[in-house]
Parts: C-alpha cells; sequence; structure tokens
C-alpha cells in the first residue's frame, strides 16, 4: 500500500518560454508524470488496453499555485501524495521543491489534480467514469492525514 | 473599458493525447491565448520590453474544471472575464464551450487564473510584483458582478 | 483538384523559449496545421474513423531549414504546396514567410514533409501504408512543376 | 574530446497523439534533450548568460527519418554523435533506438541537427553567429568517419 512517490527532473530547454522562466503549463504535465511515476511504483499501468477498449485516468480537476518560478536546468522534485480516495476518483497533491544543493527543499510550487478511473470505448467514442476496481484499492491508500487537511 | 473577451479555436492534432481527447494540459495554454487576445483587444502589448527589461503577467494560480472531453477538429469558445482586479495582479475566469453548431454552448470546462503584473530584469536575473499601472486601470475593469460570485 | 493551402498564424507565448524565439519544433506542428488545414480546404478529413480503425497520415519524413526566427506575436504565413504524390504517400513542401505590414513576404524557413496513407487498427495495435484512395486522387494534384524542382 | 552521447528516455502521455504514437514533433525535442545532454557531458552550459548577453545553439537545419511509431512508455535510446564541427556550427546525427530488452537496438528513427554557435544581446534583440570557441573546440570531435559517410 503506497501514497507518495517522488519525481525527480530538471527543466529542458523546450520547457522554457521568452520570460526565461518554465512555461506554467508544464506544471500539469509534470504533476502527470509524477501520477505515472506513482502508478508504476505500485505495478498499475497508467493506461490499460483490451482490443479497442481502454482503462485510463482522465483529469475531471487540476490546480497549481506558483511560489517561485524555476528556470532551463534547474532540478526539482515533484512529490505527489495521495490525499482522497473517491468511489470513482483519486485525488492527488503535488509539491515542487528545489533539488539543487544550494537551494534544497525550497518550495516552488503546489498542485493538485484529480483522476478519475474511466473506460474508454474507441468503437463507440464513449468515455464514461468507474468505480474503483478491488486490485487497485488493494494497491493505492491516502496519504496519512491527508485527506483531513485543507486542500494545496 | 473592457472586462471579456471570446477566443475562438479549433483543436489541432498535436493537441490530442493516444486517449483521443484534448490534453488537459492545452486548456492552461488556451486561457494564455485568450489573455493574450484579450490584452491586445483593449491596447496593452502581453509582454514590453525595453531595453534589458520586460513587464508581462506571470501566473500565482491556475485552475480548471474538465466537464466534457474536447477531441481533435472540434470547435469551441474560450470566454474570458475579468473576475477581480487586485492590486498587482488580475484574476481571469474562462468558460470553454462547444462552438460547433449540433452542440453550441454545451460546457466543455471552467478555469481561472491569476496573472501577476511583473517586472522581469534580465541582467540581474530578478522578477518582481508591480502595482498595476495606471493606464491599465484605466482600460480593464471587473465583469459586473464577477467579483462577488463565487469562483468558477 | 489542389495543390496549396496557406496557414495563417502568429506566435503564440507558449511557443517561444527562453531564447525569446519560436522554439524550432513547432514548425513542424505548424506543417502539420497547414497540412490539415489544405485536407479540409479539398473536403478531406485528416482522421477518418469508423468503429476501431482509423485512416490517417503518419510521417515517414520530415525537415526544416531556419532561415531567420519567429518571436512572440509574430505574424507569419506558411504556404504548403503538393510536390509530390506517390504511390502511398504525399510530400509537401512549405515556406513560412513573415506576414506583417513591415517586413511581408520575408523568408523564415523552408519545410517538407512526407505523408503517408495509413491504416490503423486499434483491436491489433497495427499500422500499415495504403496504396493512395481514387477518392484521394481525384482532389489532390502535384503543384505544377513542383515535382521537377529540387528540394526546399 | 568527446564526440558520442547517449540520451535514455520513456515516452511520456502527454508526448502522445490520439493516433496513439509519440507525435513526430516530440523527436526534434529530444534529439535537443541529447544535445544538451552531450553539451554537460563535456562541461559546456547549452546556455551561457553574462547580463543581458546569451551564448546558445540556435539550429539552422532539423531533419527526421521515421521508421517505426513509438508508443506511451516505450523505452529508447536517442544515440547523438558529432557529424561534422563548421566554422561557426556543429552537425549531429541522430539514432532513434528501442532499449526494452524485447526488442533491444531496432531502429525507430534517424535525424541530423546543425546548431549554429550564436550570441543574442536581448537588449539590442539581435542574434549572430559566432565562430566556434577554442574551449569548444578543445572538447567536441567529430566522431571518426563521420564527416565523410552519407546524412543520415
Amino acid at each position: 500500500m503506497e501514497h507518495s512517490f517522488v519525481l525527480k527532473r530538471r527543466v529542458a530547454f523546450h520547457e522554457t518560454d521568452m520570460a526565461g522562466l518554465a512555461h506554467f503549463s508544464n506544471f500539469f504535465r509534470w504533476m502527470e508524470e509524477a501520477e505515472h511515476g506513482f502508478l508504476d511504483s505500485i505495478g498499475l499501468a497508467p493506461v490499460v488496453k483490451d482490443r479497442a477498449t481502454f482503462w485510463g485516468w482522465p483529469r475531471s480537476k487540476a490546480s497549481c499555485d506558483y511560489k517561485e518560478p524555476l528556470r532551463f536546468g534547474d532540478a526539482f522534485d515533484c512529490e505527489l501524495v495521495v490525499k482522497q480516495i473517491k468511489m470513482k476518483s483519486v485525488v492527488y497533491r503535488f509539491r515542487f521543491t528545489r533539488s539543487d544543493d544550494s537551494a534544497a527543499n525550497r518550495l516552488i510550487a503546489k498542485g493538485e489534480m484529480t483522476s478519475v478511473y474511466a473506460k474508454f470505448d474507441v468503437e463507440k467514442d464513449t468515455m464514461f467514469a468507474l468505480d474503483l476496481s478491488e486490485e487497485l484499492l488493494s494497491r493505492i491508500e491516502e496519504m496519512p492525514g491527508a485527506a483531513v487537511v485543507g486542500s494545496a
């Protein structure tokens, strides 16, 4: 039973913008990368496919509060914790912190994302939310205390 | 004095993901496109540059609630309204709706973004928030009633 | 029978990088946007779907020569011409030129892309090239002289 | 004196498109990541900044030949070799191969990129090519035989 994961990353050049900063939209891609790293770490594929049916995790909500900018080459950690497990979705919280020696652990940003467990039928072009499977519930748990604490 | 703007857009192929949907991170890029369209519409350049100094609008917060997916080629409107003007920042609300004839106005997503008026000194690698200029305040106003309504 | 198309575009903020230029990878996304605009203009959907089968245009080659940078907000045209129609693919050439009044028509970049007509079977995870359909051949033709001229 | 580098990577979800493949434009971003990894490996920062002046490597050419698609989660190597050192630029060749156990070394794509050593003056908005520095020439060399072999 796991409830956290740390993605270690550096800002790539193509992730910067003309202000010299990592573009704010990339934080959402990094949250997704951390989510997928977390799922992999507990033996769950982020996307499961059987013929023309997929099971995956579309988002119903995503948010980020930016405290300090990241620039090209900056090393950072994106720490995921499971804030809440709902009937059909999982709420994750994220903390982005610097991992360079000189400024280790300084807070960069805090995020939150709700991922819905969903089934996609490619033939019919339908997508609908599912109850979380037993297998999934057996491998993931809420961060102790996470659900009762205020949102990031 | 303006307080709203509509970006008209279609989903590009490179904005889709393997689930066949517009990737959720793109909604933040579209909010930015709407913000810049809004600023242009009131005669304010989104980025002003004087030698090695820039004035721009980094975000301190961004969020999105997804109601329905968008797919490749789908036409949508991203409507921006000015929710609140603060000392050093502007809070925008966004509504994404379908603009195809068959499903016009159906809600796709709601977003919110706080953009901070900031000065970047390229020489010194500094960035700090500024009070909104008189010129800016003379051209932008809150959507009537927007500030008092609950967040998107 | 058509053989050319012009995409009119501006550089978005999220397409810039810390050098203040449109990131070079975006030129390939713009070529794709022009290709899809071209296909739409001749009544051909860029992607056709029937249950769990897709017909589309994956690329076998793509190249770009950069002459001058584009910056945030710059207006440009991306002109597509059909260079060559092969048994299973179409070769497109692209010219990026400025469309701002002050510098209209100045060359920014030249590109080339080969798109293969292909069928994707989602159930079996296969993709293979197809001969171009009669319908397609009835709507598209090589730019007069394009095939014999040297590559961009 | 170095002339090669291998970037080890997996395809992220946000790099896929609705055809279920890694979008072709991402190969150019991965070439850039490999280029920056190579420069780091020989002690050269990909971007050097002194007050309002930058030294970097804008591209004058980039191309890619795609042999086989990559899908979400696929592990691959992007091997860079220095094909040619010119007065003001470096020509790199890239080979993308699978690194999954089951299909190791199968060729995915071949690319080429010419990066120009350039100085950016932020104050004046100018960018111009420079002769490669002695320091740079002392650390980088052509892949033996690379320059005389035909292009990728």
